[in-house]
Order: C-alpha cells, then sequence, then structure tokens
C-alpha cells in the first residue's frame, strides 16, 4: 500500500501549497479520514450506454465507489465513494451562451481529475466557465464527507463536510462544513462553516450565516477529528441498507418502474414506493415509503423517508425529506435536511424554493404557504417569519432587504428569475417533461446503464491503486 | 444487438472458408447454439495482481463470462463462458528449448483471439508451437460446448463439444465430440467424434476410439440441435450451483484455505470439503464433499464430488470425479468422467494415469491397482482388462502394442516418460511443490486476485458489444 499513502501524502501536500496564503494546513483535519483499507476493498465502477459519449482514463488512481457517466480522466487521484457524472458534458458543435458572448465548444467536454482527494462526495456536471469550456477540472482539490463539487472547475481547494461549491470557478478556497458558495469566480477565500452565498455579479447577493452553536448540532468539523453531528449519524444509520447493492452484481428493481422512468440499480428502494412517469432515481438515492409524482427526481445521496412529493419536484444531491409532503413544482436544494415526525408532519406548498443547505427540522406540525423562499434554520413557526419570504414579495424587491440572519442585495425579481430558470433546467435536463417523443432527459437516457466494475492491485506496492484503464467506442 | 447478430455470421463465414477443403458447413451445427440473450447478460472479467503481466485489450468483442490473467487481445470475437487464462505466457528473456533447438523469447507472449467463438470453454495457456513463441493464437476457430483449446496456435479449426485440442498447432481441422487430439502440427482433419490419439512423431503414437454407440449415451452432437448426452445432463444440473458466485461482487471462501492454497472465488464449494496445503481450486470447478489432499488441484471446468484424493493429484479441466478414491500422485486427463456409485465406489490406486477423455462409469465397486495407465470406456472389471496397462508393462514395450480398440506404436518408455513429465510439470506449475521459499506456483500467485467485471453495451445497435477497453500497469 507503499504507493497509495504516497499519493495521499502527495495530493494533501499539493492542496497545502495551494492554500498557503490562507496560512491553512489540511493535514490534521484529513490525516485519519482516509480508510486506507477500505480504498484496498471498495471497487470503482463505470456505466457504458449508447447515450453517454465513452472515454475513460484511469491512471495510477483509486477509484473507490465511482460512477462516470461521460468522458472522465483521473490522473494520481483518490476518489472515495465518488459519484462523479459526466452525462451533461458539453459536445463538439454546441453553442455556448455567455452574457453577450456565444462560444462554439471545439471538442468533447472531458472531466479530468487530477491529485485530486473526493471523500465520499459527488461531482456531477456541465461547466458554467466560460473560460474551460472544454474541460471540466478540479485538480489540487479534497474534499471532506459528502461535499458537492457542482458543475465548474475548482482548483487547491478544501471543503468540509456536506459543504457545496456550485456552478463557480474556485481557487485555492477553504469552504467550511455545510457552506453553499454559487459566488462567481473567487479566489483565496476561507469561508467559515455554515454560510450559504448566492451571488450574481450584475444583479444579485444572497447570504446567510448559521448560528454555529446550532450548526454544530448537525455538523461538526475540527482538526484531528472526523466529522460530527446529526447529520453524519444519520448517514452512518442508512450506510448498512447500501450494502446488499453493492455486494450484487446486476440487481433487479424491487418496484414497478414506467418505462419513461429511471431507477438507478445503485439506489436503494424500501417499501412502500411508487415511481411514476418521468422520475428520476440517481445512484446512492435512499427511498423508503416515498411517494414520487410525475416528473419529480431523486437525485444521488438524497434521502426520501415517509414523503409525499406531487410531481415535478427536484430533490437535489444530498437533501434529505422525512416525513413531509410536497405539493408539485417545489426544489429542495442540495443537502437541505427536511425533517417533519410521524406525528407532526411538515407540509410544503406547491411551487416553494427551499435554498440549498436549508435545515427545516420540527417537533411540532409546520405548513409552509406556496409559493415561498425558505433558507436557513427553521425549527418552529416563528423561524419561518424569519426564514422566509413569499416570491411574489421577493420580486418586488428593487435594493435589497434584510431578514433574520439573511442579507439580500440587489433586485429580487433577477433573483427568482435565476431560480426558476435554473430549477426548469433541471427538471428538462431530468427528462421530467418528457411527452415520449420529445424533451428525453436523464430519466429516459440513464435507464439501461452497464456498469463496469473494476478492482484496485489486490497486494504489493501498488495496493489499493488501479492500473491503467482507457475505454473508448 | 444488430452488430452482434452480424459479427457472428462473420464468424461462421470465416471457419467455413477455412473448412472448404473438408466441405463441411458449420453453420447447422451452431445457428441455434447462440443464445443472443445471455450474450447480453453475462458480464466478461479480468484478473488484476502484481504477479501476471497486466496487458488487456478487447476490441469489439463479445466476453461474456470470460477469465484473463496476462497479456490478452480480443478483436471481433465472441468468448462465451469462456476461461482463458494466461498465468503460463513465457516471458521475454525466457529460453524455449525444442528438441534440439534453443530459441530466446524476444516479447512477452500473448493471446490473441480474432474472430473466434468459443461457446463455454476453455483455453488455458503455454504455447508449445516452436513457430509463434511470442503469440498464443486462435483467430478463426469455434469451439462447441467446454472444448478445451490447450496451448496452443489454432486456427479455421471446429471443435465439437467437450473435444480437446491439447500441445498442438491446428489448422482447418474439425474435431468430433469428446475428441482428444494431442499431436503436433495437424492440418485439413476431420477427427470423428471419440477419437483419442496422442503422438510424438519420432517417438509413440497412441490411437484410441470409442464405441460410437455407445459415447452417444455420454454425449453426442448432431446438427440442428443442441449437444445432448449425460454430460450435458450433468453440467446442467450443476449450473444452479454457479448462480450465487457470479452475482455475488466479492465472495468470501466458506471452507478454511491455508495461506499456501489458492481456492478461486469463481469455484463452486459445498460441504464438507478439505482444502489442503499447496492446493489449486481453479475458477468453475465444482468441489462437494470433496477431500483435497496435499498439492493436489481441481482445475477449470472440474467436479469433484464425494471422492477423497490423498495428494499431488492433478484433475485437469473438465474431469469429473464422483464417488472415488484416489491415492497419491494419480492423473485424471481432460474431460474425463470418473463415477463410482455411493455403494460401488471407484478406488483409484496411487500412480495411476487416466488418459483424457476416459469414461470409467460402474455399478459394481471397482479397484484399479497401482502404477496403470488406463484409457476409453471402462464399465466393468473386464473393460479395465482390455482399456489398461501397468506402466512397468508398458516401459518395456519396444514397437507397439495394441490392446481392445487401442493402438500403440513406437516406445513404451518415451510415452510413460513424456507423461511423467508433463505430469510434474503440472504440479510444478500449479505449486503443489510449494516449500514456503521455493517453487511457488499458480496455487501462491493465484491467491489474491482482483476480478473487474465488464459489461457490453446494453441497448442500441451496439448491443452485446464491448467497448475498447484497454489495462496496462
Amino acid at each position: 500500500m507503499k504507493a497509495l499513502k504516497e499519493l495521499f501524502d502527495r495530493i494533501v501536500r499539493c492542496v497545502n501549497i495551494n492554500l498557503r496564503e490562507l496560512d491553512y494546513n489540511v493535514h490534521p483535519f484529513v490525516k485519519n479520514l482516509v480508510p486506507f483499507d477500505q480504498l484496498v476493498k471498495f471497487y470503482g465502477f463505470y456505466g457504458i450506454t449508447p447515450h453517454h459519449p465513452l472515454d475513460f482514463q484511469f491512471l495510477h488512481s483509486n477509484l473507490a465507489g465511482s460512477y462516470f457517466l461521460g468522458k472522465c480522466r483521473t490522473t494520481n487521484s483518490i476518489l472515495y465513494k465518488s459519484d462523479i457524472r459526466g452525462d451533461e458534458l458539453k459536445k463538439k458543435g454546441d453553442v455556448f451562451q455567455y452574457q453577450d458572448f456565444q462560444i462554439l465548444i471545439s471538442r468533447d467536454e472531458e472531466i479530468q481529475i487530477e491529485d485530486s482527494f473526493l471523500i465520499k462526495t459527488l461531482v456531477h456536471n456541465c461547466s458554467h466557465d466560460p473560460e474551460t469550456l472544454e474541460k471540466f477540472f478540479i485538480n489540487n482539490t479534497l474534499s471532506a464527507h459528502y461535499a458537492n463539487i457542482h458543475g465548474s472547475p475548482t482548483d487547491g481547494s478544501f471543503l468540509g463536510p456536506f459543504a457545496t461549491i456550485d456552478l463557480t470557478t474556485m481557487n485555492d478556497c477553504v469552504i467550511g462544513a455545510f457552506s453553499y458558495v454559487q459566488a462567481g469566480e473567487i479566489n483565496h477565500l476561507h469561508i467559515k462553516p455554515g454560510t450559504v452565498w448566492v451571488r450574481n455579479l450584475d444583479n444579485f447577493n444572497f447570504w446567510y450565516q448559521y448560528p454555529l452553536d446550532k450548526l454544530s448540532h448537525y455538523i461538526h468539523f475540527a482538526a484531528g477529528k472526523p466529522p460530527q453531528g446529526l447529520f453524519m449519524d444519520f448517514v452512518e444509520k442508512h450506510k448498512k441498507a447500501f450494502q446488499r447493492v453493492f455486494e450484487t452484481v446486476n440487481i433487479d428493481p424491487s418496484v414497478t418502474v414506467p418505462s419513461n422512468a429511471s431507477l438507478d440499480r445503485y439506489a436503494v428502494i424500501k417499501p412502500k414506493t411508487l415511481i411514476s412517469d418521468n422520475v428520476l432515481v440517481a445512484q446512492r438515492a435512499f427511498l423508503q415509503n416515498a411517494w414520487m409524482g410525475v416528473g419529480a427526481n431523486a437525485q444521488e445521496n438524497c434521502y426520501i423517508i415517509n414523503s409525499r412529493l406531487e410531481g415535478f419536484n427536484v430533490t437535489a444531491h444530498g437533501a434529505k425529506i422525512i416525513e413531509t409532503d410536497l405539493g408539485q413544482n417545489i426544489f429542495v436544494g442540495f443537502n437541505s435536511f427536511l425533517r417533519g415526525r410521524s406525528k407532526s408532519r411538515l407540509s410544503i406548498g406547491k411551487e416553494c424554493i427551499i435554498m440549498p443547505h436549508t435545515i427545516i427540522d420540527i417537533k411540532e406540525p409546520l405548513t409552509m404557504p406556496p409559493g415561498h423562499l425558505v433558507w436557513g434554520l427553521v425549527t418552529c413557526p416563528a423561524d419561518l417569519e424569519t426564514n422566509s419570504i413569499s416570491l411574489k414579495e421577493l420580486t418586488k424587491i428593487k435594493e435589497g432587504f434584510s431578514r433574520g440572519s439573511m442579507f439580500f442585495e440587489g433586485t429580487g425579481a433577477s433573483f427568482v428569475t435565476a431560480l426558476r430558470e435554473r430549477i426548469h433546467h433541471i427538471l428538462e435536463a431530468n427528462g421530467a417533461f418528457y411527452n415520449g417523443t420529445k424533451d428525453r432527459g436523464h430519466a429516459q437516457n440513464n435507464q439501461n446503464i452497464s456498469f463496469n466494475l473494476i478492482q484496485p492491485y489486490p497486494e504489493g506496492e501498488l495496493k489499493g491503486l488501479f492500473p491503467t484503464i482507457i475505454i473508448r467506442p
């Protein structure tokens, strides 16, 4: 296992060099996070379909538990339990629109992961960085548990557990636990835990800061210790259910799946779950007694338990929905945690937008009226007052407002439009609007995937590392 | 599945062109043998260890149920449930001795399979053809169920079910069901079913012909029908036991395996089986209540049921041993079928050599004295008289002899020496003599293999075919 340990050291050094101006040393945070024995035991895998461009190259990396659905190249990387999807990569000949610029894509976009260490993380795709349209890279980046790197290049950064960087170009940054950053191009920033920051340079700036004392009940990360808190306990508790799906080569779905819907074979489905038309259930999603209405999706690493989703619902990566009823067209953002109780259900009215990294954790019944935006920590009706606004009211905001720990600058209308457009795009890409002929999306294209399971050298100096593997059409 | 069907047609045409001078059309024999649906459902696999040179290239082939352990290249081939091992490939710098010639191996030997169709077959390795030392090829060859292609190039040939070609270079031949041919370089031959032919051009020639009416009870193959008979029924009956080992990604052994022995994870082991030191149990071996003494081996596709092997026993590919007691140093050749009964056991004395493709099928107890050679069909003590000879007596033969349907020319001593040397080599290669430091073999080197499971395109025109897969160190 010598080479694997050397690779780990190399990645830590690379990240620390990138973070030198922030005077940050990631080593104490990650030194005990790497279960080298697990890295050897777990297999990596990649999908083969005629719908996704096939071009993989894995070189001297560890790929435990990976998942690739498009062009991907990893070199000297450790991808532990990763989901890395390439099914929204730009194709040669596409035209990319950025502000007033129209840029022709000169070759198929490719994911490039080099000297990166991604623990239990998701990297989705669809790069929005106009500077590297054909290259989706991550490079010297290290992320802790269940962090999401979404849709963009990143370099020399460290992400805490359950952190998300979204649609963004990021260099040499530290992103604290449970922070969400969607802020365009950022450099040399140290974002503290529990920050939710959405910025569009010309139009708006949304900022929310979790009270750290309350957040630490959910997630807490300190040097020398693994991440701790309710989120970790929750994920650990459900881990065992995934054992069977990873132990078995091919698995038959335990529920009826309509011909226009898609249930990933690495998802866990418990009774009594219903899958309607155009539903997408992604890898490592966990559904138990989940009613999935038409066009609803359950993205990677999400949990939907004892809940009903009326349709056209987005459940983003890592979101957890428990004992909750959701109307149609609701967006539940990344890593959000919505927990009702069996006798005090949470009810969310149609067309609400749950901001990424929102925690709604109630002991008494709570109903959110339709068409509202909600953010931050909500544990009772009073919190809802300070942590939500109706979209109608928000649209009228011209110069900004503040409510509770949230600060907003810019025009509400541009913010609401940006959110709505993104939600529409997600549903469209996922195939929620497929009518049998038009608007195919992931729900239709990801139905029938052959998975190839690859394992590292089982012993010797290279133990835990993969040989060179090249897959082409 | 269009491309897969085209590939099948192409291979049949290639084989027929090769066989044109024999006026043989393989199409009626194979047209219903190809379960195209199975070809899509089954996965292929290859092993990764630091002990075997890593260099695979799979190109537009179907690899259902394959198994590779060394340099291998397949192009436009269909390998259905194949075991293809590369753990005895010659290495660059080795010196190959052939008669008085000493030839330096100029580059690592490589298996090359092109336009071949191998149904449920085994191809082992270790090419003995001095003309193509660095290339182990099969090419336009089509083989039916459980045929063995062993240790040699082959081209444009058709092998019937349970046929074996061994140590040989073969061109444009038809080998009938259950025939065994080890005859050096042969061309344009049509060998009828049930022929056992072992020839060494300068020294000896062994020939046995099964009575076809009796052989057809065991195996029978006619155009338009799948292979039929007791052998097929036997194999079908045990098929289900393999389901679990192929469904599960990683499997723990159900018996204790000494640290110097090797049990392949694709073998089936039923109680109460004992694995002693230096034992090798290969892929798709089936052991039930099998007592495996020190240095015994159970090669690919063999069955050992309610039997005791005292040690240093070779159970060659496809051999079946049922209700039988074997002394030490016994060789049971390819595809042999030894069946005692629970109340009428078969007992074989030490140092016996069971010729490849021997059938001993008894209803009354039978004991074979030590140090004998046996061949052909034996169902009672009288058959044993006409189908065996003591090795001592055989060694004294100077010019040949005939017994029953067996004809022998040449010197018995050279035949016995050749057999003994080969058996010693097999035990040595399999690690039977490993003493903790010296004489490592497959039992020690094949212990800890990572298997990578690869699957073909799941839909579309390429359904059933694999993309290009290249694996290098």
